[in-house]
């Protein structure tokens, strides 16, 4: 899967402070808002009517007959803008502009139906995009992506910024460029970051508008009413320890000790895969990622999940119980925020990743406190924390459960290692039968692939669902590094041409992700010189040797060498972290060429391998294995620290039909056919027939004529 | 030449703010104060005795002869720090403490004597080095370099500060420690950035400190008195536009355009190369560097030189009238800066380089003029410069010269490649007479053989000077990264042990610096190893392509690779900027593992390709040529940017005979083998006898069996 996420990595305060020069070597355009955990790739359409609260994997051509119902009309978007602006003015609220971004209020990359308000509210079903309604007003902001289907979908009433065009100015630019000085700048603090809203309140500031947090309800849920989607109620389960490694209550209690170190009492967490790590639990809130919607607070000599009820089963309360976790209704999680002040808590917050409502909501209990016992404010220290004790403070420091989820145990990577043999095993099966169908020349679509190799997956053990949309790109449309194809639009899938397919799975046991790039008929000579290319900067990458404490960026340029050499690049981040039986996109490490993320990468950390190239209006080429930092046995030590290298998590063939040999070292050759040879030992145990004999057929040794 | 001058990139204000964490990732130790511009490498040593206004290259055998008279006794050094502290209490000075750097006012890398005022104080004349004296203690910090030499030279008032040593306190911390809160810390702000001296303020504000500007008088020049050297008074001469390129008025004119740009009025220019740069000047003030020390101040309709009226010959006179630019006294530069102010100058200020005097001397007549005119004080803006009109203010941002001047004119670079040729002659020459010599067994030390190196160089057209103190290490002394042999402790060059030279010199026309690394005898298969992988990583970085906007430090991993493979590495940069016939070390491009510079290598840069590999108390290895940035003719230049790489400008052999052929790939041996080709072709012409036929020997193609 491309890495997008990781240009979250750059923007991040935990990366340090970027200056505009850092910013202008970015070639990529930047997202509106700054996600700042994860950058959503390829949230749910709008169009795929799921009822939130039984989510589980669906062929998309089932979820095609639902699409006329949905379709929403101009005159409807309008009436919507008409409303909300009625709501600017109710007592208590009294704004100019109201911001509605695409999060929810855990920054989640993949989100509930319940959450997608921007979609609701302007039409535009987008994975990305930030709609900014004034008085008189409406415009949403889209990136490259999506300016053809932002076209399609706003009404005339909407304005479209093509974020990252040449004269397109920001939300804050725009705002202070329509709005009269002073003005009052709403949004639903749940749904930024802290950071984001800072940087918000900032950028118009210059201005003297004034940055308004409407607290007690959305005015898109205002205007929403019963057609809401319910909030998912689906319910959660215990994540086993032989899948886990580590038992909840010893993950809880290394927590504290970080927290005894850093000066603090207590944490709020409201990632959710922070939290199913942590616990030990698993959900099914949302497409593609096994999280519940949850808060979790963890003191010292107490845990408390702020979770619906209904999700809670038997087997999860004795489970909880067990760690010494106590539930609370997910509503008051604000509430306990100024308790937890209002008792002189010295509370950690990533303001990277917990939302303003929760931060703002701590620091206005505090200063209340702190003028009730007449004491004087005390602020930040340098190295973010603070040693007063007996006083309500923050500890802003990026979250300790990101680097301790990251670096996976054994038992995780077991896990990882078990899923993507069976994995293997559905993709030699998916592709066996396309061959053959291919060869009998059958009509298949984009989504048609799609959707027979969610079957293959299906029946593998252990299947929960995909961990994200499938990217199925034929030809041209292998070009579009977010391509999703739709039933009513997608292509069919060319026997003459590149065909490009990034898909992966959820587990019980582990996430999978993999990218195939193969040719069904006679690839041209530049095909294969670029697929080549490709292919020498996944070995060079795959093969790297570096010193601990070297941070992903650092390698980035091994997977582009190949292709620089001939005035060719990609423009994405060559690696993103991947969970364990988690989000198939996870921080804090990634290898990208936006060097702001330092994080080194450590023992333990898993990593996608994805090089790619794309020929706009042609093909599309990514070869993507996941890859796990291990040490390696070097004859030497310089330094006396240790050295690192991968080791593959994904055994699946790289189709050697693509490759021009006569570009490739003996050494790579090498690479090839070891790698195929493991290939072949470990995936062909799981299989029989006609897909034993593919993976025989595209498991041979590659000989240099 | 090893690239420690990088090190002043990643702490440069210019690039961005660097988090702890990015520290943390640096491996070596950091300087003690934060040299902005370059790190001083190898300066002159006390002990060579020059005669600071007729410095000319002389071999260190002669220098020798005159150690003994410069012996300090200790009691001498006690008997200077008793007369510093009686001046501590002079009416208008009244300090509790003065520190003493090892700067001059121009951020220099190499310092004529009379300004080499730590040495004179504390006895120790390593090149780098910081004093701060208190009423009752005296502190001396220099980095592991320079422990032992440092420890023998202090005497026992002083205390020896081993910075990056665990626990070491930094000057600002011991301070802090030390003195009484509310003490007053004087400096002399000629001899301080203004970024080192504001964050100086800062750090000792933590304890109340006041840092106090001494201006009117240097306290260690008060000691010194008539035994301290003469200021330098070589003449300037006429940088001539056959070597230049472009005519200083042409320089002066874009100088003129970039203010405009920049909404300001004037600049200031400190840094002795970009002056010398900027007015196709050169001079002879200090040792290795072909400056003059000037200030320079451009305004939009004239131009003035701050400067000894003695180094001005009736050319030079003539040179610079033709330019527009007026001469001024050196030491009117301070009351140019307060008249600039009060005529309402816009000043643009490189903080980073600009010292502390000149910065604040602005500031402070600009409060002046805006308490005289009522106006409210304007503050910096965002990006560092102000579009207010008619009233004095700074313009912060980094001096335009530095990029200007990096970039290299066709000229220029015709210029470097010329006086590399001849330089390789002469390197051929020494290397065919020291291996005969060797087979002789002829006794010769490192420092021998350093002045027969001087000796060839000197007989090349238009040689004027070493560009920097050879490095000539034979086995263990190899391993030593900044080892400069001293007459009296130097080795015998060992003919069984790697041998490692790295030198260079200033010519009219261009400055050259080359390391190779070679075995007399027969070298161990280790020795073979190591050589081979520093031998990859510099065949990797010269060969490499990249994109437009491609700051250096994401090509340094190229250069590690191979050793990488194997738990080797090296702990300095990879390759620093080299002058145009100026200073051997320049910025703002570098390609180090230390990726705070942004700085994106450009068409027309000159960089070194230096890794190496030390092993301690064994050998040192290291294999330099210099580079300059070219565009590539890549069959594609995908996002419309160019792609570039890199040409020679260094044409010497490598010695075949410490290659392991065996680790070598087929690309490999061809760079090798074209390589040397070249090298025949290109100096061949320039040599004959005994040294022809050594290059001949040494350029004979290398095939794998």
């Amino acid at each position: 899967m491309e890495a997008s996420a990781v240009l979250s990595a750059v923007i991040s305060p935990r990366c340090g402070h970027l200056s505009p020069r850092c910013l202008r070597f970015l070639s990529l355009p930047l997202p509106i808002f700054k996600t700042l955990k994860n950058s959503p790739k390829s949230k749910p359409s709008l169009f795929t009517v799921r009822n939130c609260s039984s989510i589980t994997a669906k062929p998309s051509s089932e979820l095609r007959k639902k699409k006329g119902s949905n379709l929403i009309l101009n005159s409807e978007q309008d009436e919507k803008l008409r409303v909300l602006r009625e709501l600017f003015s109710k007592p208590g609220i009294n704004i100019d502009a109201y911001i509605v971004p695409s999060q929810d209020a855990h920054q989640s990359e993949f989100i509930a139906e319940c959450f997608m308000r921007r979609a609701y509210l302007s039409g535009f079903t987008g994975s990305a995009g930030t709609a900014v309604v004034t008085k008189d007003k409406a415009a949403l902001w889209t990136d490259g992506r999506y300016f053809v289907q932002a076209e399609k979908q706003l009404s005339s009433s909407w304005i479209l910024m093509r974020a990252g065009n040449p004269g397109v100015p920001t939300t804050s630019e725009w705002l202070n460029d329509v709005l009269s000085p002073g003005s009052r700048v709403g949004i639903d603090p749940l749904l930024f970051s802290s950071d984001a809203a800072e940087e918000l309140k900032h950028d118009i500031s210059t201005k003297d508008h004034e940055l308004v947090y409407v607290y007690d309800l959305n005015l898109v849920d205002e205007i929403w009413k019963e057609s809401r989607p319910k909030p998912p109620k689906k319910p959660m389960r215990v994540h086993e320890l032989k899948y886990a490694g580590v038992e909840a209550s010893s993950k809880l209690s290394s927590l504290r000790s970080q927290l005894v170190e850093a000066g603090s009492t207590a944490i709020v967490i409201s990632m959710l895969d922070e939290i199913a790590w942590l616990l030990n639990v698993r959900g099914n809130d949302v497409p593609h990622s096994p999280v519940t919607y949850a808060y979790l607070v963890v003191e010292i000599d107490e845990a408390k999940l702020f979770v619906d009820y209904a999700k809670i089963t038997p087997e999860v309360m004795e489970h909880l119980k067990k760690a010494g976790v106590e539930l609370r209704p997910y509503e008051l999680i604000l509430t306990e925020i100024e308790n937890l002040a209002a008792r002189g808590a010295s509370l950690w917050l990533d303001t990277s990743s917990v939302n303003a409502a929760i931060v703002n909501t701590f620091r206005s209990a505090c200063d209340k406190r702190v003028g009730n016992l007449g004491i004087v404010k005390k602020n930040k220290t340098a190295n973010g924390s603070s040693s007063q004790s007996g006083m309500a403070v923050g500890v802003y420091k990026p979250s300790p459960i990101s680097l301790a989820k990251a670096v996976k145990n054994p038992t995780e990577l077991e896990g990882m290692q078990n899923c993507h043999l069976r994995d293997a095993a559905a993709l030699a099966e998916f592709w066996a039968w396309l061959e053959e169908e291919i060869d009998k020349h059958s009509i298949l679509t984009e989504v048609d692939v799609s959707d027979k190799l969610l079957e293959f997956r299906a029946r593998q053990t252990g299947f929960l669902d995909t961990s994200f949309d499938t990217i199925s790109g034929s030809g041209a449309n292998g070009a579009i590094i977010h391509y999703k194809p739709e039933p009513d639009t997608c292509s069919v899938v060319d026997a003459e041409k590149i065909f490009l397919l990034d898909s992966g799975a959820q587990y019980t046991d582990g996430t999978t992700d993999i990218t195939r790039t193969v040719h069904f008929g006679e690839p041209t000579a530049r095909e294969k010189e670029c697929f080549t290319r490709v292919l020498q900067g996944h070995m060079a990458l795959d093969q790297a040797v570096f010193p601990e404490n070297t941070p992903g960026f650092v390698l980035d340029a091994f997977a582009r060498s190949s292709l620089w050499k001939a005035g060719l690049d990609y423009r994405h981040g060559t690696g993103h972290g991947v969970g364990a039986a988690l989000n198939v996109h996870e921080g804090p490490q990634s290898i990208s060429f936006r060097f702001g993320n330092l994080t080194p990468l450590q023992k333990g950390m898993i990593v996608s391998n994805e090089p790619g190239y794309y020929e706009d209006h042609a093909f599309g080429i990514r070869i993507e294995n996941l890859l796990f930092v291990k040490e390696v046995e070097t004859p030497n030590r310089f330094g006396g620290v240790g050295y690192l290298g991968f080791e593959k998590l994904t055994f699946f063939p790289i189709q050697s039909k693509l490759i021009d040999i006569s570009l490739m070292s003996a050494t790579e050759i090498d690479w090839l056919n070891d790698y195929h040879s493991q290939v072949w030992e470990k995936v062909s145990p799981l299989l029989s027939g006609s897909a034993h004999q593919w993976l025989w057929n595209n498991t041979r040794p590659l000989v240099k004529q």
